[in-house]
């Protein structure tokens, strides 16, 4: 694995890419429930068009990989569940305790639609392996995901949402969690089984 | 469920967003990538928001939900896997045999990371369950997921990938299907299996 890349002030660059990306969020959103007149839609990709090309006048070649701050904390900016400058990641704010056991609370939108209405399967297994790996995660060392199951046992409804995982337990350098989804009504939508796995220092 | 809502115009329809959305999956990937100066970035924040403000002129509200064109056809725009009007959305466009085997070529880049370099394990988790799922449609009948299992064997490096899916067994209105994903050397990543189910007819 490469060496973190550091980056010089972590959070002049929050304060600059933390908002642009909640107003991707909501472009995202309103791309697919945009009714509005032709002229308009045309309009707005022109102005989408533009920002992209003033984005693009400077960027890192393939992806954002792992940063760290002037302090060492990694900076997993670019993570499709919890990076802050992911459109796509709701993102994630997962709360750990001591005993690792993980919680998050999260609002899905029409932009994680499957089936109508609900949140699609494959949107739950990704907020499950997130918080499920979150578990197994010991002073900022990502684990992988071994092996995941999960069960759909009622509809995810698009809307506010819980996921809470614990550990069942741990052998060596892997971490067996289990957790579910939450609906509004406190009944569980999704069961989620894990392994997961901490690979060796590289050094 | 609802009555699936009739578009007045698909093709109309489809000129205009495909192109948009695909404006707004640059955007995703760039607001990850981007080192331009700060006035560039603000100024192209200032335009997202324009491009946002017209597009929510007007919007319809909740989700897309389910519409059909004037054949019928099932309109899943709003998809996270799969829908058009979905900058999320890779988007997958997953091919059919007659015997249900389902396989899409697909390249996903830095918006869908997780550990660096790498594919978020939860986002092998939406294509396998999305690509399995598949096998199980029938008549344009979405499936919904009962159970998911994912072995992930080894990285699933960004990039170009393929994933594949076919049916195991039936069982009355469950599917019980297997697939894979497949690195740029034809090497399993993650194997997965999954029980579908296909609802009662509402009517």
């Amino acid at each position: 694995m490469s060496d973190p890349i550091p980056v010089a002030d972590a959070e002049h660059d929050r304060a600059l890419y933390e908002p642009l990306t909640q107003s991707v969020r909501h472009l995202v959103d309103l791309t697919i429930r945009s009714e509005a007149d032709d002229d308009a839609v045309r309009r707005a990709h022109q102005l989408i068009d533009e920002a992209a090309a003033l984005l693009g006048s400077r960027a890192t070649p393939g992806s954002f990989g792992v940063r760290t701050d002037a302090a060492g904390q990694r900076m997993p900016w670019g993570n499709v569940a919890i990076g802050l400058r992911n459109a796509i990641a709701p993102p994630l704010d997962v709360h750990r305790d001591s005993d690792g056991r993980a919680t998050v609370d999260l609002v899905l939108g029409a932009p994680y639609e499957g089936p109508p209405g609900q949140v699609h399967g494959g949107v739950c297994a990704l907020v499950l392996d997130h918080v499920l790996g979150a578990t197994a995660h010991h002073r900022h060392q990502t684990a992988f995901t071994g092996t995941l199951t999960i069960r759909y046992v009622r509809p995810t409804w698009l809307g506010p949402l819980r996921a809470e995982a614990w550990i069942e337990r741990e052998e060596g350098s892997k971490t067996f969690a289990v957790g579910h989804i939450l609906g509004p009504d406190g009944e569980v939508t999704a069961q989620a089984e894990g392994v997961f796995i901490r690979p060796r220092p590289a050094r």
